[in-house]
């Protein structure tokens, strides 16, 4: 056992649920951690709906991993990746994603190159990423009523038939704008390549301190996204707006009242991504974003 | 009473609810129309709003205004026009705009101009404008469910809550494409200058025989506006999507499900406005866009 | 001999100069040509980079083949089209676009497919398409001092180092704005998928009866791409700017200075476009936008 | 005289040239300092335009001002601020900014407010805010050819009459990508409302530590503006293009050529703006995006 395996010696997995041919991945991968001396541990929703064990791996719920694991694998995409994101990020158990085929800005070792590329990422041989999370407290009358977390984003936005929000921003105490809109995101520099890119928000590389605030279909045409130090404070306050939700990575809290305040900041958990050596951020973009299909030398748009 | 009253001669008056102090502006529409030899009516919910009564003034629906008046004069903003234009599209009662204090897309004439400006307008010196409208047939199963019509936009869109809407869109017979978002507008050129210019949408002049269908929030970057013949039959189809609503200018017909379609066309109807002579409307654009805010000589934003 | 060859009797050949391997496939259409009845004709600067003859093939300036080929087989990329398209738009000779290896907006038939489809389409069993053409002339102190021809756009801007531009802009003889930006394209709906989109203008149906302006990173967030119906006579007056030019298609007229004015208007001429049967225009905006990138059922952005 | 008139004791005066009526404001400012102790200096451009001498005000360059002053007012607009500060950066000179009737973003007292409230500043009585520059140095062949500096931005891009740019970015020693367009901007948090809000770019705070990418009219749609750390070393190459220049705040080095590269960095100096206590950068926003034209109970758009 090297000095690496003092650090990284319990490792968890979590797979994506409804994954075809999923199963002989994760037996591949188990096979390789025992032989290893390392300890696998599946997620208890892993383990459901794998649906078979495997000798001398535990079953743990996520705060159990949280306790006792030294890093996670997560089998799936992006999806799978936040959800259990958020889950640990209190823990700060390092995370290692798995994809199926398809790069994902969060998931980026193929299914294929896992086996070589594990032993080497537990072995000590990564490149270590932080990522930040914000952190939501929605506020009536004074009192708390709900608190989300968000590797994404936070999302506070109106129902579909209603007419539109109007939402009042203040930031560290000063006053920003009324705006109205179908909705703003708040969003990390990890979802800056989600729902805020739809909405119209820039790219954040993951290692800039900011926060981004994408108005969504604002009716005031001068009403563009804003990049914020992610020491910022954000109130987003309901004016007036019927349908109101806020969305932490799209898990819902509904039935927003006008004059209910979200108070946002950045979480003081994060999350650690491991990837392979040589990994580059914008090695991934360019591919997500087809940033290479027209390579010098070749023909025009149009 | 010269020919033209032959043309113009019953004069319906529709006000904007809950405006202080239009009632004496009310008043005075109705004198100089009376003592001018035209025949005032007002619709019936102004009638009921306004709380008091005039003599030689008969309260009319908007089906029967449709059926007997010439004209109507709509005073208020441009959601007060909205609506009754679209109830009166089927008649088309050519459409007189009065705003208050603020111009409007559709109510350009200034209130304390009116006096002035109506004389002229119900003499024949007018600037006439015709304006198509949206038709939209919701299907399920073969049977119709539903039909609206929007003098402004068709809005199929997803519920604050939910995930991204999948819709299929068809146009003419062929395959469009497959758009994640959080819905999509079909909008006129009258519409192009509300929720469509919001969410990224091009002016649309209102002389162009086109309609403008614009994502919002589409996953793919690519997936631009894009302006059709107003020729096109448009069918949007929902793939997938939870508290999917379609609206006709912001009415709402709720509980879409999966694999109900909308097909939307050019309504038969069209609305007319009648503007002051000399009305253009490059100074309508100008001013409710703010475009002569920085004028030649001037400083620069920065 | 059918009735179709009647009308389609001489064809001409415009191949893309500097083309790894092309001399096989101009063989094997201009064998093709003439075995099924055909007169072929090269295009003189084709017949130029070529380096090769073919027996009974003559040469021809755009001029003649205008006036005596029946339509003109382009092999090539959008950029040899756009070339060929402006010099024959006044002969209205049809054009069918060849593209190798990768689809273009206007040369939409593969190589490997062509001698498949070319039959068809001379036979008379094809798509036509009419695309409408701007003309503009630079008039300086009432004359005219230089006029162009566009199927794309015709585009004025500044020069690099310059500052902002500042054009007045008038349509039908009425003001529309004075814009500071780096320059306007006024588009056609064929350049829409070109400059203009780059630009953020929107997409236009080639059967739409309009043209585009869209601002280059106009000063005011307000000055949004605009549609116009093609009937429009755009006036483009230069009010300040350095090492301003006005470019047709990418062909540069240079040296304006202000008070200079630029009058764009709709050509007499246009051009067809044969497609295969069952093409759709939507097909190729999918393929060239890749809308086609995230089917149903597969994973999101993030 | 207190401990703040240690600090700052000689004030520096920087007036834009060409200014009506701004002799009286001059006299009044200096007449104000001299009565208060301090020792008023003008800056040499702006004592030849004035035009009149004043007893006891010397006249001293830029780099004079650099060594010798406390602080600089400067009356005039944002262009008048910009070259000033990058004129006494590498000095740290602090700036206090005059407007005359339109509020800047640098120079944010209005003028008829100013004898009020530089008495407060040059007490001590202020907000101060530090602004990042960008240091871009010109490489060809391995040799330095031009070193520029910038408070806004660092552009690099076409001519008017060429084709496309393509241009090769690498950040941190990370390939980025090839980027086809009319340029790209590298912009500051200073920068952020000026050149790079035109071409589609998002505001950044400017307490935040960050550099913006924002390509000008891009070939691929999904070229976003990126937000980057403000440690990044960020180079442009030219791959291909003609007339390609780059500019810092709009001044312009001509003449690039393929493979010369532009390598851009934080600076070394930094400036520093004095705004009266109670200074909001959200106020200024919203003054000049006109966040504030909407105000809750007004009128929609349509």
């Amino acid at each position: 056992m090297t000095a690496t395996h003092a650090v990284y010696q319990t490792i968890a997995l979590v797979v994506r649920q409804n994954t075809d041919g999923i199963a002989e991945s994760v037996r591949s991968v188990v096979d390789f951690l025992q032989q290893d001396g390392y300890t696998a541990v599946f997620e208890e929703q892993t383990a459901a709906h794998l649906g078979f064990e495997m000798a001398n791996v535990r079953v743990m719920s996520a705060t159990e991993i949280g306790a006792h694991c030294d890093a996670a694998i997560v089998m799936g995409g992006d999806g799978t990746m936040l959800g259990i994101a958020r889950q640990l990020a209190p823990f700060d158990v390092p995370l290692i994603g798995i994809n199926q085929g398809r790069l994902g800005f969060m998931t980026d070792i193929p299914l294929d190159a896992m086996l070589d590329v594990l032993p080497k990422i537990l072995a000590g041989r990564y490149k270590a990423e932080r990522r930040t999370l914000l952190e939501g407290r929605v506020m009536r009358n004074g009192e708390i009523i709900h608190v989300g977390l968000a590797v994404n984003d936070v999302v506070v936005s109106r129902g579909g038939g209603a007419g539109m929000a109007e939402l009042r921003v203040d930031v560290d105490g000063h006053f920003m704008y009324n705006q109205r809109s179908d909705g703003l995101i708040i969003s990390t520099p990890t979802g800056s390549t989600a729902y805020a890119l739809s909405a119209g928000g820039p790219l954040l590389h993951p290692s800039l301190g900011g926060i981004v605030l994408v108005p969504i279909a604002p009716h005031a045409l001068s009403n563009r996204p804003i990049v914020l130090p992610e020491s910022s404070e954000i109130v987003v306050e309901i004016v007036r707006g019927r349908d109101i939700s806020v969305n932490f990575d799209m898990q819902t809290f509904a039935s927003l009242q006008a004059q209910d305040r979200i108070v946002i900041q950045r979480s003081p958990h994060s999350i650690t991504f491991l990837h392979p050596e040589g990994w580059s951020y914008y090695n991934t973009l360019r591919e997500k974003l087809h940033w290479n299909e027209y390579p010098s030398g070749e023909g025009k748009l149009n």
